[in-house]
């Protein structure tokens, strides 16, 4: 099934679906392996992984280039963290155009201005975007989409920008209005009171994406009973990869060994098993001659 | 002090030193803060983290794409695992020269074929270069690095594809004679006899570097005790974040919820320091006008 | 029509087809403007545009990202000039993936060796590839393709490399068996003979393709009368720049003025034409609001 | 001289100098070769090259890949028409980082909004800047430069966009003021009255640069009594180069033959001659082992 597909249906199945972080080939495949049915590409997992901050510091074809690697990983579809479309609606055009290409089954966008700066930053001082502005914006992704099944989402800054539930419902209707697949309701309280509210008003007018990295603690099964289409799972594998990193290299430094860490890493057959070497020795039987070392010499030229 | 002097300071020191592996701008920070001196920019990680083999699979400008990232956010000097210098004596000039326009420090290349084959995988079977074109490509490096201090590295496979210690000699005393600042002595062996007989014969008419990734058990001491200048912890980040996102991202899968999970991973405010968000923070007061939010919708543009 | 059914229709056709060389996104759309029903993505024109040598000094993936302006600027098929396929059958591979990607049609590998060298410079002394080795790497390409009519074309060096007919012609035959969908079969002589002995004797067994930059002085109909497939103007387009910008560019260092060039280049309104600027004053019109200049300023923001 | 250096003397120098655009490496070497002191990396001309619009079609590392090749192909400064800085005040910290790594002299950003929109398309229209963000965009890149000799032009829209010379002065001293090494005086009138006007009153508090594309007609000598410091030819050689290639293409449409176009393209050895073919074959001689093709064959593996 194409990925665009699986990724409509989880979208349109009446089950509370997941999907996990990924920032590079390697946890995509990750994530994949575990079972999840589809990836988060997130910005700031993205950013972070590239060493450069969650403000559009990566150009979009740098951020392009990664996504191109996950996809080509994996099998499962990508919803993008595509920040505010990293300019207006023409910019938004031409990412639609190429994550198509590289097989992204959807992206997702939020109503903030160019340079974003990440949400948890100071959230409630960052000017949101003009609603028709944004709604356009929305308009001309839909528009541009080859594959009737490539999904947009809207992400709502509202709750996250201080204001309240009004303006969040008028933005997500314009926004569904405009052609929104999804709308994705953000927030950075401790509790899901936010997106309680939101989806008692909302309804099922569209499916609704949440992000608990904040209200973590909420049980999965309040979400199932509001009626959350989708929970994101939004920056774990790179914040877990933070922590055993630099308890791996401060460890190594201090011992000026690898003795204590080599039970706790995986061995390097398993590398290539993941990265899959296995593959490769069959093909190489298949498409390289077999004619002794000399003929090989040349061969492998 | 430049970073190509840091590196060749560290590998003319009397002392046994020690770099790292990291494959992301996100881990060549995490080396630099954990203390270390420098950093091995691992083809094997960097690959892997891509999701690809290592064996050629991206190009040599995608491979500087990342080193480009990883020495943007590092103050402390790369040595590149240059696979093969990926072509021939042409190509490793070009490769030079992007790599000093990278600030990256040092290049180390191995005398086998394009595209390579990582080195523990049928090693045995895999043929080396030729001699003199090999030492052809060394000469061509040195003579295209502008700066000094730039160092190029010649990586023995000989041990590795099975041949002996003479074989190894022969190789080691042309690479140095071509110009080679140092000899990478690679060894697949689980004890560190073909480090043992090298350096016994080799002595000290250049640096020597190894790599106990197989041989990791043998203390430390021993390879100062050799005379080593210095040893590679060549992919210990990676392989530890292979199995920390293999563990993260089942639970959350299992559990459906991130309850688990959240006190093994670092904060988001972590993640912020490590990007850098403060100094963004100092720089919006001195460059961003404060007229207010109307304004500042503007001056977002 | 999707781009690789085009060409392969051009292949397969009775009559004696054309595809003119292009560099870029301009050139291009240039050829496509003028009739042409093909472009051919050369790999001298590509590098020479770009600054570096026909060697492989451009990455595989910085002649992708040409290629992929290429693509996205037209609307007819494009047959890249793949080199040897830039190493060995798992790099071929990989082209093939992204050039289904990157709405390439067709590809085209030559057997030499890489890192390859123009044909044109010391050819005779170039070493051909391995049969084997070569047919394997076709098998590789046409295992890989997703679809079916994507097309391989195998470039016979074997004229230029001062081997005689039968060396064409068996390796002609290897290739064929191999999978690929047209010989092109390349000479350097200033007259046709290499290409009328080979047709004489290679038949119908499959289409051929000819590049006659040489023997540009021989009659097309000669080429029809001999059955040829598709002819191909190889590098006119960067040829013909290269003397117009020299002659515009030391006209105006020697005038220290304009005016005795504005004549000879097109008006700026035909740059914006060939870019399509109506297209997004007409999607402006759709996508961005209309409320005035002051919202204006927050809409481009 | 270092690039950065022989700008900025240009930029200083009593006499009126001039730059020429170029839009990829092979016209840059084509400027240099003619004479020129400098290079325009012409915003509308890489775009046009590219195949893509003058709005921000391409990302801020698209257009740097390109300015990699330029740099790398000359021995000249490149000024690079840097259009808004490609987002905010962070935005041109990096891009300033990134150009001085690729060795680009100087960089020229317009006060307007992301995405641009080139100043001929309905310029009257488009709104500028915040004279402040404008400013401390300017400083920020002041602040960043490594290269003390690194030079930052302030591109005034004031004209086009239909304010007065008030106005222009008015931004020009800010900018002037936040560091700006040079005002860029842009105008699209069919003379120079804009740049007459602006010059009797902004004296020779900094160097001005202008860019004759519509006021084509007015002697040169006229900029030079009016204390002009640069000229730009800005869009030359990628406008002839458009109506060459239409005219070649189509005579080779209709004719299919080359025999009407031979004479008007350069050789196939000039084109060798402007790739280095000749430094190449010099290289192999010192790089390559001559023991017979039989080790050839290996050695270029």
């Amino acid at each position: 099934m194409k990925k665009t597909t699986q990724f409509r249906k989880m979208l349109l199945s009446k089950e509370l679906e997941f999907i996990m972080e990924a920032h590079n080939g390697l946890s995509a495949k990750i994530v994949e392996e575990a079972g999840f049915k589809g990836i988060w590409g997130s910005g700031l997992s993205i950013s972070a992984a590239l060493g450069v901050r969650d403000n559009n510091e990566a150009s979009w074809t740098q951020v392009l280039d990664v996504l191109e690697f996950m996809s080509d990983a994996t099998t499962i579809p990508i919803l993008l963290d595509g920040d505010t479309g990293y300019g207006n609606f023409n910019n938004m055009r031409r990412l639609v155009k190429k994550l198509e290409q590289r097989d992204v089954a959807a992206v997702c966008i939020e109503d903030k201005l160019f340079p974003k700066t990440n949400s948890f930053i100071g959230g409630e001082n960052q000017p949101l975007a003009d609603i028709d502005e944004f709604s356009g914006k929305i308009k001309a992704a839909k528009d541009t989409q080859q594959d009737p099944d490539f999904s947009v989402v809207a992400r709502l800054e509202a709750f996250i920008a201080g204001w309240g539930l009004d303006e969040a419902l008028r933005r997500a209707d314009a926004y569904h209005n405009a052609g929104a697949d999804a709308i994705l309701c953000h927030s950075k309280k401790a509790d899901s009171s936010d997106v309680d509210a939101f989806m008692k008003e909302w309804g099922d007018r569209c499916p609704v994406i949440i992000v608990p990295t904040k209200y973590y603690s909420t049980p999965t099964d309040h979400f199932r009973d509001l009626g959350v289409s989708m929970a994101i799972w939004a920056n774990h594998n790179m914040r877990a990869s933070i922590k055993v990193m630099q308890d791996t290299t401060k460890r190594i430094y201090d011992d000026q060994s690898l003795i204590n860490v080599e039970g706790n890493v995986v061995t390097v057959s398993e590398v290539f098993r993941i990265q899959g070497a296995d593959e490769l020795k069959e093909a190489e039987k298949l498409y390289l001659p077999t004619t002794g070392k000399k003929v090989n010499n040349i061969i492998l030229a």
